[in-house]
């Protein structure tokens, strides 16, 4: 007897879960790529490997707006599937398509050329402590991101329906990290975080600063290295399923849930970095090691948004590993490696590690003013976007914006519009994104604190596993079943919001710091 | 006025050269997953990098075998190019993409299972220290190999015309390695190399064993892997194009002429071993890193053969590595990291380094023995592809052979039969390729020699860059424009022989060492 004819709907099914696990694979391919070239690869190599980038990019691309794919998404979506995994994989894979096939390919390959340029004449304007050299290319970025983000537009008025509010050219950009968020939902809420933080920096940055003068001698280096790895253990970062290199920026790459790459940096003269680094990677690394890898093949083993990632990073190294039970546990282990904290108090090393001051740069920010430079920045690029600012200008719409925010002006470029790679390849829409990491995290935190009501007592005694297990549950495990603030929803009963954030910080900086 | 249309011949040569590139970018990729595989990656990362490995090498394939590749090189065929590098081009990549379309995707798929499976099942045989559980997966892998042959034969009976020699199913395995070779050519060739070889051996293990008391002691590691380093710079090997990381067993991975990573291994009870295999590795590295780079678009910046890149290192690793000049100059740059070679003079260094023992491992093997090894395996695999030997009788044919060969019987599987991985994944036709490269090696360096006449002064005063240079020249250069032999008899003036490896070993064994 023959074998039974599989349906049209089975081939369709066939085609999107073949194609979704080969861009799976591909993208894994893409980050190992990313991660060596940080790490490991020779000087030599940067020439073929811009070209090995853009030969994966194009299979990716290729994947994506192949005919027979678009075909099997139409023939799948006819009968909505019943399993709920399915119907996600479907929604998933039809936004990426989406957006592929909206853009043209010569768009794409003008932007990839733009940002090579870009990114070298940022390193030349930061050499030269001045903005000047990267006025033109910027210019050009905008002009082409302005263009994507024309093409992208009609694909979001189109997802939202009829009668829904128009989205506009940034929510085009912004929604490539954040999907779903919109300029609409941001605006009044920054405008609401500025409104309360600004005071409450002036308040903290009015005390006396902290005693940090345990801290001037130099730090071992290979101390620090294996302290930072102790730290990614106490957390519950898997090192059989993961690895700690170092890079001369900290960062995160997940290639799969059983290879997650973190790195860091060891400065002998900043003890704290590589500390908090380890706990800012590792919290990536947790969301990463804790992906549902059986849905590889549905295309929904990766994290829902930029913007989540980012609060699992933030909860990890501010709201866990600058809290005082975190270093009642902690400060021990970190005394037996380092003989400069000896004799010193957890409460004296917890003020230390929350340390608060006006500074220029945003990497460097405590948690008081960090997203004040963030609505810095998403102010300038959305004007830039909406077209009412030229790039020429903004040095002197960053002073004046930073005079505002910050309370101070920067000295020079470099340590202003220059300091942040972002804009030198034109990733506009980004930075909003960890804002919107640092409110969920708060958010979160406060909603496992309701479901595992002796946390402190548990971090102070050095057991994170609870805490781990909970956002693994919540958040992890979710994948790209949900968007990112259907997850923090479901998680927590409340949606974006700076109210958490504002408890946390308040209750932080002016109870029990003050 | 509007831009002149471009003819069909130049659009033909664009799709050509843009695959070409793609092709060498894919495979750059390919390198370098396999590469961190092997020094990196994290246990759990394993199940995810076969997925990536496997999407890799279908986008590989369908590159090759897409309709519109084909038609771009008929086209391109019509008018044969008068520039040679195009001509080599279209050669090239019509070889690699007439085997690609040759063989069914189901077989290919058949093949990727077969030798996950057997690589698993070798395994187990190996802990087993029995070839019983590795026999079905072997017989399994020599049935797929048959059928792959069978595929692939006529197209080399096609490339050959008619009236050429027909060709038998081992060829269309050798010929995916070793271009143009044939088993015509190798056999009675290596039965005239065993038949001087084999007394060579009897004669020289006839004397007394070489004093090796002063490796005795246990090396330190880390000064190891210092000068092996060194001796990576010593024979020109560029550390701003490449790196050594560590790994079970030492490679080369060539991801691009900009871009070499060799591996080593640390062993303070074998002070000789990373320093051989840095030569080893080394000597394939240079060939890596002097290819033509700027062909890599035309589909021609890569080694020519298996047997080509073999000669490379081990005329590096032992024609030049284990000459008594050599040592002249590198030994009291060793002494300066190892306190044990303290007195010990050239000579004896020299001595050590050249010891001949009757052994079972071929990757221990030394110079004299070494072949023997080879044909040993050749004669059984060219016997299992011909159907005249079956998989199960191998530990016995192998039994039976080696007594013949090299005078000795393995006490057990896993010292013969098991000891290496090839047929672990049924790479049947890899093996002869050794001998090649050897053969090559002697040839190679008897006509530098003509070429650079003082070149034993040079060396035994350290100066390596002529000789480099020369095969930089001669070898590495050309890429895959020419086929191996017709690169070694441009550069010599002979073929495949084994007259100067019969020199040398015997002006070295029966002369300089007797």
């Amino acid at each position: 007897m023959p074998a039974p004819l599989s349906s049209p709907a089975d081939a369709a099914w066939a085609t999107i879960t073949g194609a979704a696990a080969d861009l799976h694979a591909l993208r894994a391919v893409l980050g190992l790529l990313q991660w060596d070239q940080e790490t490991h690869m020779p000087p030599a190599g940067a020439a073929a490997r811009g070209e090995q980038l853009a030969a994966l990019e194009a299979a990716v691309h290729e994947r994506l707006t192949a005919p027979a794919l678009a075909d099997a998404l139409a023939a799948a979506e006819e009968t909505p599937p019943a399993d709920p995994d399915r119907a996600a994989a479907l929604r998933v894979l039809r936004r990426d398509q989406a957006r592929a096939a909206a853009v043209p390919a010569a768009l794409v390959r003008a932007i990839a050329l733009a940002q090579s340029r870009g990114l070298q004449a940022w390193r030349a304007a930061r050499a030269a402590r001045a903005f000047g050299p990267f006025a033109g290319a910027l210019a050009e970025l905008v002009a082409l991101r302005r263009e994507q983000a024309a093409a992208l537009r009609p694909v979001l008025v189109r997802e939202a329906g009829p009668g829904a509010p128009a989205p506009e050219a940034y929510d085009a950009l912004l929604d490539q990290y954040e999907p779903g968020m919109r300029v609409a939902t941001l605006e009044p809420l920054l405008a609401r975080l500025t409104g309360w933080l600004a005071p409450l920096l002036d308040t903290v940055t009015a005390r006396p600063p902290a005693d940090r003068s345990f801290l001037s001698r130099p730090f071992d280096a290979e101390a620090q290295w294996r302290f930072s790895l102790e730290l990614l253990g106490a957390i519950g970062f898997d090192l059989g399923a993961g690895r700690q290199d170092r890079s001369i920026h900290p960062f995160c790459c997940g290639i799969d849930p059983g290879d997650v790459r973190l790195t860091n940096r060891l400065d002998p003269g900043l003890p704290l970095s590589p500390m908090f680094s380890a706990l800012h990677e590792g919290g990536h690394g947790l969301y990463e090691q804790h992906l549902p890898a059986a849905l590889r093949g549905l295309g929904l083993c990766a994290a829902a948004s930029a913007g989540l990632h980012e609060s699992q990073s933030r909860l990890w190294e501010n709201l866990v590993g600058r809290s005082l039970p975190f270093w009642r546990a902690m400060l021990p282990r970190a005394q037996a490696h380092f003989p400069q904290l000896a004799g010193v108090a957890p409460e004296r090393f917890f003020r230390a590690a929350n340390a608060v001051e006006r500074s220029h740069v945003r990497v460097e920010a405590d948690e008081v003013s960090y997203n004040l430079h963030i609505a810095l920045r998403f102010e300038l690029e959305l004007a830039l976007v909406r077209g009412e600012l030229d790039a020429r200008e903004l040095p002197a719409a960053w002073s004046e914006r930073s005079e505002r925010l910050l309370g101070l002006r920067p000295p020079d470029d470099l340590l202003g519009v220059l300091q942040d790679i972002h804009w030198s390849t034109g990733e506009l829409g980004y930075f909003p994104t960890y804002t919107v990491g640092n409110l969920y995290s708060a958010t979160l935190l406060a909603a496992a604190r309701r479901a595992l009501p002796d946390l402190d007592e548990a971090v102070g005694r050095g057991e994170l596993a609870p805490l781990r297990e909970w956002l693994s549950a919540h958040v992890h495990g979710v994948g790209r079943r949900k968007v990112a603030e259907e997850i923090v929803r479901d998680a927590t009963g409340a949606g974006l919001t700076d109210r958490d954030f504002r408890e946390y910080l308040e209750g932080k900086y002016l109870r029990e710091l003050a």
